[in-house]
């Protein structure tokens, strides 16, 4: 099948929520990209991650197999580094081939309480 | 009236939240398209599900008449497999006439919270 | 200005949330549609309801003035016949000029819950 | 690298949410614009605030520099006037180079309870 989608995707809205309550890693507050690559090629993937008050960080490399999903939490990305939690940071994602990007959010910082967020990323190109 | 929307589209960010608290099935926890045929035919709609470690699964096909809509929640569907709940998954939908499609979900994990996502999913061709 | 957008939106994922927990009007469940109108023109804005199992009901007109926006709760429509609360439905907004068209949601369902979804509605032509 | 986004961003659906509850900043109900900049060259950003019953109010100036995000609470603005809580508005977003532009919503207003909301705004041009 043909890969459907574009190969660059933008999200200007991340900020992993900070602290979390309830179970780990079920209820731990996270933001997430999800990205679906219909295609019959692997998808090599590369993050950059931009701030507020210093240079782009990146890349940060992962691969999403040929008519395979994967939905990566950005708490998770350690190389080159972390990214702070509670820090406002926004997302370009570029693509080897194209595919289809969506960011979540899940915020469990208030005892009690579950919000959830979610958008298409902005496609580009 | 002509039928609009496109044929095509995607959402990457699929994953059935478990378990449920609340009464049922107002409050079961649920991901959910949402499909509307402005049109004059019938849509013929056709779901493929991609997953992280195996091969995609579909179709899922249903009906969406002329000018009429459905809501259909992806927990209700069996054949040819159930989706696992708790499991990562992706969407592909197409349709043999234009139509639009929303991608809901309900989450009801934590008792006495309640969250709810909404996206256009995106639309191709 | 010149006016911005588009002149038919659609959204599929319609079903005002019943019941409502908290103080009216600021805690009541509803769906909106809010509507910008940039241009130096009036819109004429008509919505058509979607169903699951009968024929559109519809024109609702409304009238956007120039250079305002209108935030309509669904809840409040009454001509040609209210929505029936907690019955799905899809929507076609059209206007006479270029506007955009958001769609909101409040549910309230669950005594001491809060839960808010937002998407742009998807725009034709 | 090259700009990417557009120059123009509409969102209809603004209304700062009131009253708040839980510990200041990090769980005062707020909108919010995030915007991301990847060009070589800052942006001159200035928002117009659209309302239901008066002229439009703006230009709200603000500048994000290259390679670099921002993300701007709308309780935050005050020249040349204040957005006033609980007041429904609408906002056209111009930049003088290509940006992208994610508009998010977090709502306290029930004591115990979360709400956030997230869309990517309307592009045009």
């Amino acid at each position: 099948m043909d890969p459907i989608g574009a190969t660059t995707w933008v999200v200007p809205g991340g900020r992993i929520p900070f602290p979390s309550h309830g179970e780990e890693p079920e209820f731990t507050s996270f933001d997430q990209v999800c990205v679906l690559n219909t295609g019959d090629h692997p998808a090599q993937v590369e993050l950059t991650v931009y701030y507020t008050d210093q240079d782009p960080v990146g890349p940060y490399p992962f691969r999403v197999p040929e008519r395979r999903i994967r939905h990566v939490r950005l708490n998770d990305l350690v190389d080159p580094e972390a990214i702070r939690l509670a820090r406002p940071y926004g997302l370009l994602l570029t693509s080897s081939v194209p595919v289809v990007v969506q960011f979540q959010r899940q915020d469990t910082r208030l005892p009690g309480a579950l919000a959830l967020t979610d958008v298409i990323a902005h496609p580009v190109g």
